[in-house]
């Protein structure tokens, strides 16, 4: 798929996803497009867990208050952050930065293949849920779960979220130029 | 160009660019490409000023500590987040995350259309750069300027940095696990 369409075609999901089941390679192929993204530093500071044994999808399927793709899904993607994230550059980390970029790439990736997810980040945070779910894989004490891609085939059509144009989040040269001072 | 090539062509550009200059057209095409980014509870926080005015470049290119892509792009693209983000779910704000998944689409149409570019982050916020930078394009006192993308052809290639392997930093089902549990 052309890079431009799966910018385009990507959003996230929240309908249904059908029960084929998600093969190992597919899984790999989109963690490995994760891998490819920049990081600062090169610090390559995200770590990945594949999930799809079944005794785990089973447990994170009946998480309390899921959303729909993740009672479902017989596939999880958990990326994986250092609680203290050791400084890279002048006192400053990109952990965050780097673990979001990773899923961007995963999330055109996903696209590209023809599955759904969507991006599970704050739900994951509350309520103890990322100590849970990091204490089923096995995270070691300074790790801990920071996001979580629910994937699968979607068995609907959802309705996307609209965006705002360009014109009210982008401008030339000056912020919130009325007039493209580059065609001046 | 396919998802997957543009995944794996990008690379952080540290070179030098050619005097061609960048398309109006292009570099709309490059942040229409962050806009379509992801963003916590939708809040789409991230903001863009595309730089190719010669006054401003000029001013960027000059600005001390650069490396070679700052001190000779003719264009720019700057994201911009806000000083005190407001929260967007239970106290939690994901500007941050916004702005890298939109970086990362950015990126990789900067790769498509055959430019090259490097993320600048921590460079940006150290001596007073982010609050310069702001200032010449007008930002709002709430305001900062986060990443900077200095975009052009390059005209050399560069060595790219190694990754990590699959292997030392994704596994399946459990943390570390030294055999692929989806194979056992």
């Amino acid at each position: 798929m052309d890079v431009f369409q799966a910018i385009d075609e990507r959003h996230s999901y929240r309908g249904a996803f059908t029960d084929e089941p998600v093969p190992s390679d597919d899984l790999r192929a989109i963690v490995e497009a994760g891998l490819e993204a920049p990081s600062g530093c090169n610090a390559q500071s995200t770590r990945f867990v594949i999930v799809n044994d079944p005794q785990l999808t089973d447990r994170i399927n009946a998480m309390p208050e899921a959303n729909t793709p993740i009672r479902q899904a017989r596939a999880f993607i958990v990326c994986i952050v250092d609680r203290n994230p050791p400084d890279v550059y002048k006192g400053l980390s990109f952990q965050i930065e780097d673990c979001a970029a990773a899923v961007q790439n995963m999330l055109l990736a996903v696209t590209a293949l023809g599955y759904a997810t969507v991006w599970i980040d704050g739900w994951l945070r509350k309520d103890g849920r990322a100590e849970t779910l990091g204490h089923w894989l096995g995270l070691p004490t300074g790790k801990t779960a920071r996001i979580l891609l629910p994937i699968g085939r979607p068995a609907e059509t959802v309705q996307r979220k609209e965006k705002m144009p360009f014109e009210e989040r982008a401008w030339f040269n000056q912020y919130g130029s009325p007039v493209s001072l580059s065609e001046q």
